[in-house]
């Protein structure tokens, strides 16, 4: 019988999810003798242009896997498969242990072009092993917190649940995507596995499949109701308005079943809303609350609101579960610093900024902040508290620093507060919010 | 000490990566005895703008797994622990296996908007619950796979290597996506894991760190060229033109390490090209190839080209590895049939086909493809071989049949040449290829 091929990624598999330049550049300094200390920035150079900010996301997990990484027999068997890997590499990989440091801003951080997510400090042959997967690890979570917190933005307050798992790019997309989606203040998740692993309340409703499966639309909302008291009826398969008027008479005939709330899910939303809450509230049911979902994002929230649609939640789905405006940003590892000394690209109308960095943000007497410094690490500056944190030292991952990843979201809330209201606009456009090169850097970005 | 969050979705846990609604659904129809056989049909509605055909893929894979699924001990227990569920429908949870029939396109199948990709014929609380989980692992080879067809396209024959594993959407999509890009027709993958579970070469050149981390570049060509005859070797980190005479000197005085190829990685790829082209023929270096990389789609690659940039080979990454262009594919999971009879939610604007299917693709005496038929699935049709296949059957996979699905590359290869070149275009734009309804479906249709 055919074995399914699998979706597991094991952990000794991990390590071999990497850009093959990666093991034979390490292959390369290992046989060079190469083995200085490095130092890589992870930064992207741009915005996208439908975003004012990033919320850098997944990078405090990333370290903490990363730190652990090993490459199993297996593992090395595998290389050996391909023919370019000497025996002695290979032996020295089975010992091969990532001994570095890894800085890291605390999950939840909103980011701006050019600022460091993460340093990685380590043997040169330790540093570049690391590339591929912290990227691939890190973009996940921080393209769809991106994404997810300007739906909460538009939502003004109300809650809004992910809907998207079947519309995710595979299975880690999938589940890891909650972790970014509570870091981001969704309210909930209908994805059973990833709300239970990433502490995200679980969500759901009904779908058109069964009402359709029932001979009748007003049987099949009475058993339902009468299966889950406190539900969620979805009035939208044959006509809307008639689909209210029969939880009407469910709610008059059989109060005790108590439906919490009805969805929309087709047509126009903010129209039929109108017309749902007007049949509820003659019929004294106010207390029945009205979700909407069906292709929604950021501006067709907004533009639902500012039209005084009265909708109490938003589920989001496709547009939020690939970050469709903007799936991608555009991450680099660089190596910034070698043996000591500062290194770069130089690459025409591209900044490059070399050297070991801290990243600041200062805030007035109120607390708003008011602009962010990139500095180098070990660089006097009077602007207030670092945000890198050193995570992993020596190869060693800090309990203590990786307990407050789980405040990201309260992180993200707090932050957003303090942000002039240029950043938070969901409008294109750049916010002019000044992110400024320290005196130190400087000097050495000019000199490069 | 702290331990990371898995990365990994065990086999046990994969029933849990669902929608919280398919479980609710599945319990109400269990309360209720509902036990008729149900059909589900998997489709896209509509051709997202930038493309003229899709590759359906990764449906024999889901078939595959989903026929396998169970709810094990922990995963009970952990439904248990939301409060939602029975004893009586947990226990029943436990026993439960899907036995039912399920209907494939053969993997790499070009498909059009409401064609049907798979369709499962099995009691409805069974098929019911396969919904989200099959529409996530479908989406994702499909969307990866109908972007980089375009792009093998737009390369003529050129190789076409994947460099975007670090671009996408966690560690399942850059994995399994190279078995969405095998199946395209693209030459390799830097992707080391992805490249050997799903047996495409594992390519790989070097990085910019690596020059940086030497402190000359030529030391650096040398050096890596020593390690690694017949490599490829990136020569822009400075000056790209400088950097190719510094490989032609190499060559000069060590002609052994057979430089194979130089990579370009950044600036106006067809000038840089062109001059990198002469200096090397000027050289006597024919035989030395040009890689080409740097944010690279099928529209650049063809405006290249066009532009009669001498370059031999593509390295591709961000817009491959997400779909950027259109990330998303609005992929529906629909409720057809129900105990002998046709279901359809009435969409005004929207068309909805009921009952179970089959498709035809209609050839002439040439061979060539002329139009597709959506039949319904018993139905006499004149029209050659049905293309969905019974893959499971009373929930046994057919192993003949999901042998055929390593076949899908060749199959990808095949159909595009059987294809009017209106399909085939790059250019967005809805192609004029004809997709037609049956007799016996259009009758359903307008009755409904």
């Amino acid at each position: 019988m055919s074995e399914p091929i699998p979706l597991q990624v094991e952990d000794g598999e991990l390590a071999l999810l990497t850009d093959l330049y990666q093991l034979t550049m390490t292959q390369a300094y290992w046989k060079e003798s190469m083995q200085e200390r490095a130092t890589f920035s992870l930064f992207f150079r741009k915005m996208p242009p439908a975003r004012r900010f990033m919320l850098a996301c997944g990078q405090q997990h990333a370290a903490a896997l990363l730190s652990r990484l090993r490459f199993n027999d297996a593992a090395l068997e595998r290389l050996a498969s391909t023919g370019l890997f000497d025996p002695g590499f290979l032996d020295w990989l089975g010992d091969w242990r990532f001994e570095g440091d890894i800085w890291t801003l605390p999950e939840g951080t909103p980011v701006f072009a050019n600022e460091p997510l993460l340093e990685v400090d380590a043997p040169i042959a330790q540093a570049q092993l690391l590339e591929s997967l912290v990227m691939n690890l890190v973009q996940l979570e921080t393209v769809l917190a991106s994404k997810a917190v300007r739906i909460v933005m538009a939502a003004q307050g109300r809650p809004v649940v992910d809907f998207g798992m079947r519309r995710m790019h595979g299975v880690d997309a999938a589940v890891r995507g909650v972790r970014a989606y509570r870091s981001a203040g969704l309210a909930g998740t209908s994805n059973v596995l990833g709300g239970l692993r990433h502490d995200l309340a679980i969500n759901g409703t009904m779908a058109h499949s069964y009402i359709l499966a029932h001979d009748d639309e007003r049987e099949a909302f009475r058993a339902f109701a009468r299966h889950y008291p406190g539900t969620t009826l979805l009035v939208d398969t044959h006509d809307t308005l008639d689909g209210v008027r029969k939880v009407i008479e469910i709610m008059r005939e059989e109060p005790e079943v108590g439906v919490k709330a009805i969805r929309l899910d087709s047509g126009d939303l903010g129209e039929l809303a109108k017309g749902a809450r007007e049949l509820l509230d003659e019929a004294g049911l106010e207390e029945i609350t009205i979700v909407a979902s069906s292709g929604l994002d950021e501006h067709k929230i907004a533009a639902l609101l500012e039209d005084g649609a009265p909708i109490d939640a938003f589920g989001v789905g496709t547009q939020m579960g690939v970050s469709a405006d903007a799936p991608v940003i555009d991450l680099s590892y660089k190596l910034v610093e070698y043996a000591g000394t500062p290194r770069v690209k130089h690459s025409p109308g591209k900044i490059n900024l070399p050297c070991r960095k801290q990243l600041y943000r200062r805030r007035d007497d109120h607390g708003r902040y008011v602009g962010d410094i990139i500095a180098l690490r070990d660089e006097a500056i009077d602007a207030g508290e670092p945000l890198l944190r050193l995570l992993v030292q020596a190869g060693r991952l800090n309990d203590d620093e990786m307990a407050q990843a789980n405040g990201a979201r309260e992180r993200v809330a707090d932050a957003l507060s303090r942000f002039p209201e240029d950043v938070r606009r969901l409008d294109q456009g750049e916010s002019d919010y000044p992110v400024t090169l320290s005196p130190g850097l400087e000097r050495l970005q000019s000199r490069s």
